[in-house]
């Protein structure tokens, strides 16, 4: 059982802390090996879009079932979330700021989180803690909300 | 303006750390008073739901108008969010791990932010940062996702 998380841009050393900590607790479970993609600079949105859609691309393991959080797609329960983590090979992609092309990354499953927007470095807290959380469900363990 | 988040449970170091500094960014726009309440301990959940509902309720300023943050309600945007700002005198409420007794919060604007469970103290961080990024929005401010 392997977790990929591919996203674009750094954490701060504040959200890293809490990040890290969700990380050793799912590491009972899985590895989850995060794979950050510096982000492409430039004044042209659509190139940067371009660029950092390749660089997620390359960075996808053969074989790791792909989902995407986007803006634009289905919602799911923490309970349905957890049913996902039963695949083998999994690789999260979390966007720059500008996003992704999403027509690119095809047999990918989508999921939206919220109707709201969250920055690039708390959505990272909210993905990693629903992998947990999903962990605990499938394994019937008590988890205080 | 004055903005109220009234909660049952406490904030870890590392929570506290990320929460404040929000508080610091949105204190150029509004002042926010964190109010913490204390969580009742006992065996009987409908006791405790009944309990943190008055400590909650007897907090809550006269003539503020209550957000109660629910599971069980409407979904908005970051930019209808935004709006629920322009009120003078807020309160948002965020419940324990057993919730509250909803029907006792007459009058109050229910909100949902997603359709997953969320643990307490990274909710804080969730609503926080919607505050803030609530305020950029109406003051026309360019915020990094």
């Amino acid at each position: 059982m392997k977790i990929n998380i591919i996203s674009v841009g750094t954490l701060s050393k504040e959200f890293q802390v809490i990040f890290d900590d969700y990380i050793k607790k799912i590491n009972f479970y899985s590895n989850v090996n995060l794979i950050k993609i510096k982000e492409f600079k430039s004044n042209n949105k659509d190139l940067i879009i371009k660029n950092e859609t390749m660089a997620i691309l390359e960075k996808i393991p053969k074989n790791s079932k792909v989902f995407l959080c986007s803006l634009n797609a289905e919602q799911y329960s923490s309970e349905k979330f957890a049913l996902f983590l039963q695949e083998d090979n999994i690789s999260f992609v979390i966007g720059g700021s500008h996003g992704v092309d999403e027509k690119m990354f095809k047999g990918a499953w989508k999921i939206n989180f919220s109707k709201m927007t969250f920055p690039h470095q708390l959505f990272h807290l909210m993905l990693i803690e629903q992998i947990y959380r999903g962990f605990s469900i499938l394994n019937n363990k008590i988890y205080h909300k």
